[in-house]
């Protein structure tokens, strides 16, 4: 390890053990997020009002028949009818389920005022290569504020060469979203040649220089992949390439690059109940304000993923905070 | 046939066989969408009011002559006067007819108010290449409006590397329908290049995404084609390259995909009589609202296609179901 | 001859005979264009009241200054005062002048109300090469609607690489059009290397398509280049790489894929007084609603085209035809 | 020389001597360009009630900076203050100071009222490659509206591969002009390598082709460079790499080109005091309306350009012209 | 050194001798700008009221997260934390923080009427290549009205092939800015490979055509790098290629060129104390109106960063100079 880098790594440890006693570290508090009204009063609703409250977040996903196409279905093949979303949503109380106009306007009205609804506003196929990466957008924050959904979600390819156009379309919908009040999610995904040479998107300097930027753009929510340990981190620059974090470090590391913007865990592919469980209970220690988990809900059968569903509903219990 | 593909074949079958006991499947209620007044109204009246009627939908499109040329119509010259397609809709009560601005704009007025139009909003020549496949637009919702259209008509190429544009045009296409209350028929094609090395555009693969696609991004009635089963098949991705449908699965599997979203099935380059009328059955034995057949109608001779169509009609008959 | 095309020049020969006993076709009516109050009162303005009459349109361009440079100035060097071409189209009794917003706003108030404009809202010069022919706006309909014009002039690019971009911007200016009431008049121009290698831009293939583009896309009035027959004709695609049809019955074909868009010929390069008669009473039997001569008249000495122009007048009045 | 050419040359020659008698050519007279009234009042401000007067122009451009950088004030240091030029302009009563936005806002108010202002509206630096060329706004008409100016300033580059969003651009500032009465000056450039190929941007072929396309796309002044002979002028098109044109006779022929568009003359670089004079006087003579002279001003010591200013003053007054 | 560089930097050496006896250059009066009233009050507040005071601007910006990623807050892992940027601005009375919307929206709002805000409009990620630099906007002139900011940041990458659209984006930036009455501060760098040819982003050249263009494009205040003298000098455009000035003659070059735009230095890198002392004498000396520092203040130890603040101002108080 360089000198530099062990000097960050002890920093980094040195200040987590000081400041935090090797407990959990707290969340930012709707309060010091500064939110207008509205933002404050849909937000709220999501992190107390509905889902497992205490100030966290419970969010099923419901995109990938865009992203992926209708293969990720298969695996349980009841899954191919976003009814069956929607109901997982309300049966296993989630916090609010996140989707495109599509299967918001032929699915909502039947689960409006039970499920509260984050609009997905940008997306694209997994067809064409992924080398100039760019969602374009797929609805607006005033479809969004027709529906009755209580935030929107935005993806950002951060690092993409598109990245010009992804910026100036997030500033766009950002507006929106202050100027109706409505809370703003956003995906931030390193991606593009560069990231890929630079450690690769999976790594702590992809995926902390991700939520810095959905920071530094306006976003009030963050969902980020939880960085992985790999070979590919010496491409990093430093001192990121030297850097010796532990997973929970790491992942610490990038909740506070986020700020006061909440972070998110996303579930990613699906794995085993423990690794599940892990995954949550570690993340909400670093400070996540909860997670993110769609193939790994649906992809299970309906009374496997409800249980589960419980399991983190008593894990969140423990991580409640005033607002 | 690998395990997954096996499975998943065996797991499609099942649930065929156990839900529907192996008859036909019912297609999405008008009721079940959610639709908004200005669009319900519009949908029953080409559903029920007009054409074969009973929730089905019988389509003539003419957009020939600006996709493929005038050299459509030399295999019935008569056809070349757009007077021919819209005396054949109306004689053959169709449920509406499909054409772009200028015919609209200079023959519908003979015949408004006897066949109802769905305005195509896009379109391209075929003279450049296909490989960045775009369809600008042509018209617009406003103009359909002003025209007194019951719905209009969007073409995506679902996979194309212009993908971007193509979804931030439907984007604004799809909010000005939602504003004016006008139904949106997506013409759902997949093309380029990565799609001709995931199976092709006739593959089971492309055509179950671009189906999703359109529900996704908020079609009201899509307009698919039928799979078409080939050794392309094996360049899909999984489980499609070794899943072994029969041509009804398949098509049934793209309904199902497709959710609330209507299913028209497009007719392709002209069959004979029996073959036509084999594929109208099985598609509406799947689960599809409707057929939207022109080569295979104004190719005909006149009062061969009006025979077809009264055959069609019977056939739909059996298929009625109430709003 | 192919087997096919043998049919098809048949057929097209057949029923041309059957239709019209040899002689001259009907030109459609205004009644059947099923035009808008606005559009109607000018066009009747332009066909009736103004030049020739009797429904027929004698147009005299100006617009090569842009298109070609001052090169086409040279055979007649007065031709490079644009007074010169108001003069002659007023003491001509043109149907209309058509040029760009230049020369109208510096010259047209001397003749307003004597010579009726024709605002061409596009255009480029010849230097940089044509290979993504695109013609840019020079001017809008509100601009033609501010100086008095009676109908406006739009470049389409047929088959070009910008065909997007083409349609597109066509798309504004004929709704433009539209709102306001002003006829539109389509240049529709086979370009680009594709149309290259399907027989050239002078061939059937490439003309017939571009006039039913011109009908598709909404255009009151297409002018149209004659078809030439030439040995590349056999590169276009079945069934016109292998028809055989004589000049009068190629131009047919055209006006008839036009439908209800009105005709006007293109007079090209300056060729001998009886070639042009004789293009002009052709062009006339086979259903064009006028022509449209540049540099045939302006490059020929003054009193010299006037006396063209008068035996184009009478050539007219034996076509005259109720409005 | 060939045929065509001698011919082209000849004629020029006898109408040149026939029409004005081997004498000076007139300009346009503002009747004759049909302005509206508040294009009418600004021309007449510049022409007659400022600079020298008489239906002349003398225009100070101090542009160079974002043109070419403060590399052109090193030869007079002083010149680096905007300051300079205004008093400049202002001492030697030059009709109109031609400048960007920035030194306009933070300048002009000291000499509100003393110094006509001709904001230019378009600018780019020397440091990328000129293969593109194009200018991107840097004010727009309303600012120059805002400021008090008299005339708006666009420099548009014939036969540049961006001549697309050039003549576009300049729509839109044409549009803006016509909207709030404001004179458009016009900078025309032939540039790009299509115009290198056919005589260079110096030769008459690319100049009086530019002149031109002023005329043709609006613009009530015209700014030329004087056109240069050299061998390049035999890649030139037909005839124009055959005429054997004198400077004067060369110049007249551009004058004509621009038609009522009035022609001002460009300096370029710094040359002596009696070529300057020289180029001054047979400008006038063909025609030109007045000259446009930057660094040929400030370049030179403060007295020495107030000298020349004068000299220039007395030959215009040779020149003036009512109305 | 050639003939007219020994010239030229004879003449700029004889010019600042002269006229200021060797000591300290005056900036521009905000009275000499003609600045509108709501400019005119918001510069004051920075300049006078806040801060320093005097009419010298000490500003602090936290963009590198956003510009850099959190790479930058490794040095300092307490400035990871916006809150300690903005404690640091108002514990060591900055003039102003300068930062991008997030960062203003979650945080501002606790030091508000303690800190103005300087918001930063457009930014990039150091991800992808520096080829075609252009930063996208990330807020608009609007937000920075609603959050109560005293000016808005804007980075212009003045040589960058993606030139064009910067200018264009700038310009609609400007005219908000002349709208609300925001004064526009623009961060000036050189970028591209074609600067990269002409002496390097570091040159004189280059910095002093972006001092420049800043100027000329409508800035209220500049922010440029100290130019650095190295052997690719001898690559800028003559006679910057062969001038022999000192680092703060250069440096007066650039303030020159700015003209009436007020000269904010760049603090780059992290240098010693001594080092950044006399950067800021000698800028000041040079007529700079302040300087921008950053890395060098929050990398640095927190009591250490107020040590040499208060040291800062003890400068600026010689340079205090009335509105």
């Amino acid at each position: 390890m360089s000198e530099p880098a062990a000097q960050a790594t002890s920093a980094l440890a040195t200040r987590n053990a000081e400041r935090e006693g090797g407990a959990r570290f707290r969340r930012p508090s709707l309060r010091a997020m500064g939110l207008a009204p509205g933002k404050l009063a849909r937000l709220k609703r999501l992190l107390y009002a509905h889902g497992p409250g205490g100030g966290t977040l419970l969010v099923l996903p419901i995109d990938q028949g865009l992203e992926h196409g209708p293969v990720d279905f298969f695996a349980n093949p009841d899954s191919l009818d976003p009814s069956y979303q929607y109901q997982l949503a309300r049966d296993g109380r989630f916090s609010a389920i996140a989707l495109h106009i599509g299967l918001a306007e032929k699915y909502f009205h039947e689960y409006a005022g039970e499920v509260p609804l984050i609009l997905k506003l940008n997306g694209k196929t997994a067809i064409p290569p992924d080398a100039q990466a760019f969602s374009p957008l797929t609805g607006t924050v005033e479809d969004a504020v027709r529906l009755g959904a209580d935030a929107v979600g935005y993806t950002v390819y951060v690092g993409s060469p598109a990245q010009d156009r992804d910026f100036r379309q997030l500033l766009d919908v950002r507006q929106d979203a202050d100027r109706f009040g409505l809370p703003l999610v956003v995906w931030a995904y390193p991606r593009g040649e560069a990231i890929a040479k630079k450690g690769g998107r999976e790594g702590l300097y992809a995926i902390d220089y991700a939520a810095r930027v959905a920071l530094e753009l306006g976003a009030d929510v963050v969902k980020v992949n939880y960085p992985v340990a790999s070979e590919k981190d010496s491409e990093s620059p430093p001192p990121y390439n030297a850097l010796r974090l532990g997973p929970m470090a790491a992942f610490r590391k990038v909740v506070e690059s986020a700020g006061r913007t909440l972070v998110l865990v996303s579930g990613g592919e699906k794995i085993s109940d423990p690794e599940l469980l892990a995954k949550v209970r570690s993340s909400m220690d670093a400070g996540a304000t909860g997670i993110i988990f769609g193939r790994n809900m649906w992809q299970r059968p309906r009374e496997e993923a409800l249980r589960l569903t419980r399991e983190i509903h008593a894990i969140f219990r423990e991580y409640a905070q005033p607002a």
